[in-house]
């Protein structure tokens, strides 16, 4: 397994934190062994906490306004692969890539040899009848699975059967759908007419998912379409995995819904019902806002991972949700965003695990609303940050990833053999 | 059947408004005509469109700030049922009302008796288990139907039975649950085993249900509880509904959503899959604010009955939705709110059997986004007020149902025999 | 000045509809007759209310996942007038363009020749300060105006003050200023200091200003960027207005502000404080969506108008807003939607010139809620379709503009000599 | 100062939990002096930060469907005292009362003694008319201080002038004016007549503050009215303070916003315009929830004290602001929400005392928006429980207030002198 970032520099870097972290993790030990709670046991937990990191994100996003290149843009799957690989190694949080198709379409064959080089890889596929493509001979324009027109509908499909063929080839064993179908206008699009032409091709694609796979139906409120979306919401994503059948799940991006919306209970109410298959971990202020994972409501992040311990705690039937993070890196180096973001996964993680589930189950029995909140505050404000600190070192990997990213040069060198790309105007010409 | 408003009150105020009514229908019967459309077979399909009244809606409502009592606040149920004949009276669209226990317990022959007298009879009866009643054993301050103390969930169940056994008494063929259950912080509540206990409840109470009866679940996203519901949206209601069996449909209150959900669209939904029990109208602009209908987004409402004239026209399965009026009265006469709000809900209903089906769906299959969003629009445009009245007036009643009211002098009679009450501070102390 | 679409085909479609509007005019002025209202007086004050086109909103607009172009798209500002000239010639409503810079940069002589050849003028120039140019020193990434750079700061206000500049040359008389600075990460931006740089720039810009000119500064809650923006709301607007002086305004874009907003009276207030500037209309259901002006919530654009139209009978002190639409046409021809857009700016303001001022201002004297309520019903149920109607013919253009642009022919020929373009991605990829 | 909690109970409590606070104190003290930053000065910082309590809080609060008491209601003014004691005995941190009149009226000296027993004294003092009293002349259903009638607005400008008089009888140096003064209806209400009474009336209030007392004004954006109200946003509340004088400042509750409005943002720019005057701090995810603070959003509220202690460093000029709680405690005991919301407040502000300002800057210049976002998070994740533990204890109070509050029987005790009180209904009966 190749190297990317020479570990002189993460070596360096590391021995310069490593005192303060021994301490640190020492005193945190100290306070969690008062509890009963083992630190180490904590912290191997985390270190198996694997969260795959989307092709996409590696590249700098914009908006429909704009778009502002960094340097070194990455020009193709290849590059993407180096990219993750950086992410995987100084954080050793990252095994998996999710793969786009077709902005990532090349021979599987090298894609596993390019993954495997770094002890990478592949997630949930993902497949894109949100754009036109050039060639094809459709447009997505007015919707793809649930179009009018039986021959766009059957494009799209067909689409779906490439990207799980793909997918075999290069060992995924997920399909994750997500289409920006929908309308405008009130009166655009009949809802019934367009949910049954929905159901009637996801149903061809669930018929070609091989037998240990799943599909990933994934809802959103709004955006593309400012009117109405087909998969709106999890109750919809709900009817929509229970037509379909026992491999069909729903995925939760935290961006998609509505103002206000409570989605630690929605998270709850689908593993109840045996259909969470996964999440898009990000963070959003006011939409599909794509920021990074915990940096404008860390709090929701950990009550979403409260609700994941508290279901594999309990062994929910079917529970084996996926985890990938979905975000738009626009002003950020998205390498530094993807590692704090993994961090921020895994932070939420770690302070679930630490939350006194005894004294919260008897909280809640005694509806004693004051301690059972105080059970997960305290446990919530636990600095966590010596645990998986720990985890990345004993793994190999950098005490503080960031640092020995920008000690390496990495960027500043692949901008060297990267050429530099223009930014675009996005969506309004 | 007893009128309560002097005829000859309503006589002379129609006469007042016959010319102008007479010209505007044939100019509107003109209009349509040219389009193919009988005025007439819509005025007649309006008048037989009624509206249920829910006995609190004719006292004046407040918020947990302050509440503002009126002249002439009915003193109990025999009082409400004379406020709701005076709005079927005027309006000819009312024919039922909606009790809740225990506010309205009486003796049930006495109660039929005072409806029958003035040709009411009685739509779906509610429980309350979201506020404590003198000499109740135990309290719901912290749950009722998903409480973790069995005997409080049995002694929410079994009112929920009396009120099954009081609607037979009366007439009434369904049963509507809503509940304030819930939480004010993270962690109070465990999502999954309150819902557990919830279904365990209603399991119980649907088992109770006379063979012709329906119960009707009502989902609400926050209020009273202001962290998590146990019944937050539809998503939460359709599993109910599907758990309990096919007696149970869901219920929909336009104000219960979070902010800018497509609430059209999970009408269709519930129609599709043959869940849509019925309505709560009102409307709202920031949540639950039980305004009058159509009085803060009257084209929303019209977009809900579009959906409805819709599943009537497919003859959807199992599409037979309650209408009830649910609404907070806060600075206006009630019972000027509530006929005026009857017939905002019919002025939609007359709209949206306006509608151009055929040029709709034709845009709709020919993705002609913005002909489909015309055919929509040119039917709310029309101004049905003639359509309205003139069905009103054929019944019986008021071409202007406030003015001839107005004219009655009704609140100030009944004023001096029910005696003044005081506002009260509502939640807050 | 030159038509393009051929007269005939114009009379033609006229002519079919000549019988059926005549009728419908004289019956609504019947009506209206009976309580007073002069129908022909209200058409003329229609008939005088102009509309700006914004040139890029002929374009097929996009969102940040993708753009999918229709045929015969514009090539250039010149296509663009040609397009706009086809708007106003059909609808006698949108007299004025509104520029973009530098999409739009040309020679002004020839601007101004190739849109007065149509009788166009030119309303306020927009300025670009929220993409990077070709050819440009400094990068947008982090901020314009309120950039931490000074010599970013400087090439915003240089760009501003050439838009001045050209806005002079082709008889603008103000300039509307948007700027998509904020950030993306709690931290990323101060907030006081990031204004006061915003403010500093804006001083200069607004020295350059010509005697007769105005300055309109646009306030947006969110997009692009999604932590924070520097001109977040109409308080912040204010503030900049009073900052800079008499000749700065607040722009309102009904699409810019938080969910359940009460934005009809932002615009009173503004009015109030003698700094409302004007519109950028347009509807939305979730954000920023850019929809079709009236074709979520029609109600609330007339509820707009009714402040406006108030503010006109009182006089208010520097009252003369400006007017445009602002909207991203993804699913329709741009051409049709701004035609149907300007007739429903027309359209609630025509219902707003029927409400019953007196009626309205003793009920509200009153407390009569509903009566008040009622007031402005009664003026927003009116079809006024025949007022708009009129308006236009009696101006030269169409009855029903999309059938007679249909009926043109006019997309077919423009595609045949403007080439397809290529969709995009929008700033995902 | 006496004691109302015996102090060997406190001492007991904090014996138990001296070890765990010294190692966790000196392993934080450890790492924070690896940065530099004295844990001891920020201790003494901590303890000097004090938050009025509402005496309103002390009692349960309800909604507008219910109120469900617990035992040991306060009966009176002088109970809450006794309650506020409490809760300033074990945290010392909540040395003031702030009073609302009429509910907390009294002999002033009385009021002066009962607090100053306990070593308390008295915050801004609040005006209610909002509610109606018994023997009041004219309602406030229709408003107060906006009222259309010229005496309902006189009394509501006595009411406050009282208020004041109590003010400077019992030593406050504030007014707090909130009104539910808004409309239920489009239309009901002109906007700008009603602000131009508002404006009148208050400007009666503020002439007659003393001159060493400051007014705040209080927005809030819907509720007791939902379609609009006369204060609805910091915008119309900063034109209020201008309009007024320089008496005057804007009051923050943090739950009067519009869903995903950025607060910070406007605590900046009120701290920037000299206008900012203090909060009513709570948490909130749907509304005005008044739910703990900190108990939903936490980053949120660290935020706001980023804000905060930025401008304390900058010395923003007029930047005093007023610190209190303003929260409904319907299901806890409100003494122990109150105590454990006082610590989340200065929690937020120890917190915020760590931000490494001078990194901050630095990253906010270079527009290195990772690092600015890490080094407010780094701040927000330490865990300063044992900072706020040693305040506490240094000052004589509890390491954990909420067991030794338990431990000391308080709420039995009183109960068994105050009787019990029944639930109410709420506004909607």
């Amino acid at each position: 397994m190749q190297d990317i970032i020479d570990s002189s520099v993460v070596e360096n870097e590391n021995a310069a934190r490593l005192t303060g972290l021994n301490r640190d993790y020492a005193a945190l030990g100290d306070k969690l062994g008062r509890r009963g709670v083992s630190i180490d046991a904590i912290r191997d937990k985390v270190a198996a906490f694997g969260i795959a990191i989307p092709s996409w994100g590696v590249g700098t996003g914009g908006t429909r306004f704009a778009r502002f290149p960094g340097p070194g843009e990455p020009r193709d799957i290849f590059d993407k692969i180096e990219d993750c690989a950086v992410i995987d190694q100084l954080t050793c949080a990252t095994p998996r890539i999710s793969l786009h198709i077709p902005w990532d379409k090349a021979d599987p064959q090298a894609l596993k040899e390019a993954a495997s080089r770094f002890g990478l890889g592949f997630d949930a596929i993902n497949s894109n009848t949100f754009q036109d493509q050039p060639g094809q001979r459709r447009s997505y324009k007015f919707g793809s699975l649930s179009h009018t027109d039986a021959a766009t509908r059957q494009q799209a499909v067909e689409h779906n059967l490439e990207c799980i063929e793909i997918g075999k080839a290069i060992g995924s064993k997920a399909l994750t759908v997500w289409i920006g179908d929908g309308s405008n206008f009130p009166g655009q699009s009949d809802f019934a007419r367009a949910f049954d032409r929905y159901l009637g091709s996801m149903k061809a694609v669930y018929a070609a998912l091989p037998e240990d796979w799943r599909v990933f139906t994934e809802h959103k409120m709004y955006e593309p379409a400012f009117y109405s979306t087909v998969v709106q919401d999890w109750g919809t994503n709900y009817l929509i995995a229970k037509e379909l059948g026992p491999k069909a799940y729903c995925l939760v991006d935290l961006g998609h819904h509505a103002p206000n919306v409570n989605i630690e209970m929605i998270v709850s109410r689908l593993i109840q019902f045996g259909k969470l298959g996964g999440f898009h971990f990000n963070d959003s202020k006011y939409g599909d806002d794509d920021l990074d994972a915990g940096s404008i409501d860390p709090y929701r992040l950990f009550l979403v991972f409260n609700e994941l311990v508290e279901a594999e705690r309990r062994e929910a039937p079917g529970f084996q949700p996926a985890h990938m993070l979905d975000q738009s890196h626009n002003v950020t180096d998205p390498i530094e965003s993807l590692m704090v973001s993994a961090g921020e996964v895994r932070r939420a993680y770690a302070q679930a695990l630490l939350v006194d589930r005894q004294a919260l189950a008897e909280a809640q029995e005694a509806n004693d609303a004051l301690m059972a909140s105080e059970a997960l505050k305290a446990a919530f404000r636990t600095d966590v940050e010596p645990i998986l600190a720990s985890a990345r070192l004993k793994a190999g990997g950098a005490v503080d990833p960031v640092a020995a990213y920008r000690a390496s040069g990495y960027r500043r060198k692949v901008a060297e053999k990267r050429p530099a790309t223009e930014g675009s105007g996005g969506g309004i010409v």
